[in-house]
């Protein structure tokens, strides 16, 4: 399906590579074998001049189906919150075939592509049939995903998501059957499945993602301490879910988690927007992460992620549920949002250096987002990953300013001309060879469900 | 300079033209002499299949030359907020000519034509050589910066500024000669000289705005009452502006400008990120509104605006500093940070129909900032200017989504297609004729600079 084979040796030679926090001219990228081989002196003339070539972009949270929400939820009658919307992503999650399933991920993963993702860690919730039973292949929708994902080009690591309840001593509603299962022994052999069924593909791997506190009970929790590879779960996005986890475990969500041992190198607590006095310390102690949503988390209501309140914890973003697909605004939301609430600049960087803040800013979206889904890579390093963006700073909006801080606070989708996974071309140009039947396949599925 | 005159009738019939608060289908939108002549039932195929035909985006608060500080002033040593940014922007203000204030001014406009604006509010402050010294031609800097959105083809109201002092008791620091006056009746005889000149040309008007309290005495504001046409203020954009009017006045700054007579139906307050509580009710009685500019207050650290604060006060938007030009991002800030801050969704609007929401944004990006700027039109409707944008859904964000919830919540500046500005076509096929020379001109006067 791509044009080129990843073994093909390439030689990049734009205007500008990102390497060790600044974007520097003068230098070349060599990929072979899906890799990065080197990068040395130029040997030749600009391949790609008025470019910089940067690190590809981690999505670490999505819920690629939600995309088919896009535009319609907008507007409740009455009181609008995070749980009316959520009443309306219920019903799309319920009239879904597999087949509207792999189109609607396909169109979301092609906006990824198109604007500078390589990788995407999609938290995976809805299993089974309406009504709750099983496909054939209990993996069916699963495969779909990667299948979608394998069909744009981009890396993948699918977390298989563990939902057990509605919450707190309350069974599934009838909405959320297509969600559950019986025991977390079955999560983790559908976790082994999935692995062994997609082993051969670099391109995609599989990682574990309890849903929430309100989803999942503390002897699930308790069985998934030392899961091997990355685990992701929703904490503390809504206030709601504190109290609720106060009175069932007496401790607040990432207390909790910390006290069965969840919080370790391989934990992302996805939102935290809602942490509690000594989360920042729990999770410096253990070695995980916060995965920040701050387009998703603003169009629900969630509140901003008060980074101030967690200092040296690494963070990482997500689009979450694809009210927009857009790394740059999930970047540089970290920082201003930061600025606005506390009334100064550079909350995220003691500015040692002028690109200090921009810098630090892609590498969450690049080298953080991969350590939170369990890769290597996310910089411009020989051994990495060849997994590459090629941006454009030929536009109106780039004239006469300083490119990386202008790439990070005032970048736009349109700026991403090309994109590499694996040393595979994904977007060239501007563009992706299947955009137009992704796009017709997403349209048709969305269609049938209203 | 443009492909066709404004006098061709002109007959447009995309798939949706956004009428009465939503987009219809079925309808045709007859330009001639600069209007529009007429809508009615589509008298023939579609023109612009899958394009959205709306009103043009006004951008109600712009300081142009303030776009050749992207890139460079995210940085600082030491502590960085909104006075420390000021140093570097005066530096710019400071260094620039004649040609590069017309250069630069000609990025920032063609940026905002090709993001989807049809008219500027220049709150120009800039009026002398270096040092102090007039020009030859008192208003050489304010007809540069008309000179250049006529070259880019945007319709422009010159909001020219009245600046005295450094603050109370304080006379002007010497970066700051460039924008003095010695008296109101020195700005009012600019005002009515600007007037003179740019009497035949259409597409031009002239405002006056004394900068902020901290600037202008109030002997200078009471000279301004009763003055005819728009006349906008900085107000209450930093807390450290409310203690420095308190000690002056004995009044925070919109209650003084009120008491003086100053909040009338021509008045616009920019930014009050920081208002008195009594501030709505002000604005309500008196006729004035607010011009929001999220992305700049977010960039340095203003604040976020409190619409819930203003119940009932029209709103409009601004790009201010130009760190970004996007009036998507600058319109659904206004809901989105406020969902975050109150914890609820559909903040601006009573939900009283799917597209309302949505609705009432690009209102205020259209009918209330034409009101803002003492215009007509910003509407769809016969007898309105025929300040138009087309905005194409062909693209992946909006493949199965909702309209225009999609355009206001997920738009960008590339699905700006098409833009006309009183009739004139200015951005066709999502390029402008000048694009290239002006950003050459305007990468030269930046390099300059430094």
């Amino acid at each position: 399906m791509h044009h080129h084979s990843a073994n093909l040796p390439l030689i990049l030679r734009p205007k500008w590579v990102f390497v060790e926090g600044e974007l520097r001219e003068g230098l070349e990228v060599v990929v072979d074998g899906g890799q990065i081989a080197a990068i040395r002196p130029a040997t030749g003339p600009l391949t790609h001049p008025d470019r910089a070539l940067l690190p590809g972009l981690v999505n670490a949270h999505s819920h690629a189906f939600q995309r088919g929400l896009r535009g319609h939820v907008q507007w409740a009658s009455g009181q609008d919150d995070f749980w009316s919307w959520r009443d309306r992503m219920y019903a799309l999650a319920d009239g879904l075939s597999p087949d509207g399933v792999e189109a609607v991920s396909a169109l979301a993963f092609l906006e990824m592509a198109l604007s500078g993702f390589t990788t995407v860690g999609e938290f995976h919730y809805v299993h089974h049939q309406p009504g709750g039973a099983p496909y054939d292949d209990p993996e069916e929708l699963a495969h779909r995903v990667i299948r979608a994902a394998r069909r744009v080009g981009l890396r993948i690591v699918l977390l298989r998501v563990a939902y057990a309840r509605a919450g707190a001593g309350r069974p599934a509603e009838p909405r959320q059957r297509r969600f559950i299962d019986t025991g977390p022994d079955k999560v983790l052999r559908a976790v082994e499945r999935l692995r062994a069924a997609h082993r051969e593909d670099p391109w995609v791997s599989v990682g574990l993602a309890p849903h929430s506190v309100r989803a999942v009970p503390k002897d699930w929790l308790s069985a998934f301490v030392g899961f091997d590879g990355p685990l992701h779960m929703h904490v503390a996005e809504q206030p709601g879910e504190l109290a609720q986890c106060r009175a069932e475990h007496g401790l607040e969500p990432l207390a909790l988690l910390d006290s069965l041992g969840l919080v370790a190198p391989n934990f992302t607590a996805v939102h935290l927007t809602h942490p509690g006095e000594e989360d920042g310390a729990r999770l410096v102690r253990g070695g995980g992460r916060v995965c920040v949503c701050p387009t998703t988390e603003l169009d629900l209501g969630d509140g901003f992620f008060p980074v101030e309140r967690l200092p040296g914890v690494p963070l990482c973003v997500g689009t979450d549920s694809h009210a927009r697909i857009d790394p740059f605004a999930e970047l540089r939301a970290l920082e201003n949002h930061s600025r606005a609430r506390l009334g100064r600049r550079n909350v995220l960087s003691p500015p040692d250096a002028p690109d200090g803040l921009a810098a630090r800013l892609w590498s969450i979206g690049a080298g953080e987002g991969s350590r939170a889904l369990g890769l290597p890579g996310g910089e411009l390093a020989p051994g990495a990953p060849a997994d590459l963006v090629l941006i454009d700073l030929r536009g109106v909006s780039y004239a006469g300013a300083r490119p990386l801080p202008a790439i990070v606070f005032a970048g736009q989708p349109r700026d991403v001309e090309a994109l590499w996974v694996g040393g595979v071309p994904v977007i060239e140009g501007g563009d992706h060879p299947e955009r137009a039947r992704i796009v017709e396949d997403a349209r048709r599925a969305l269609s049938t469900i209203g």
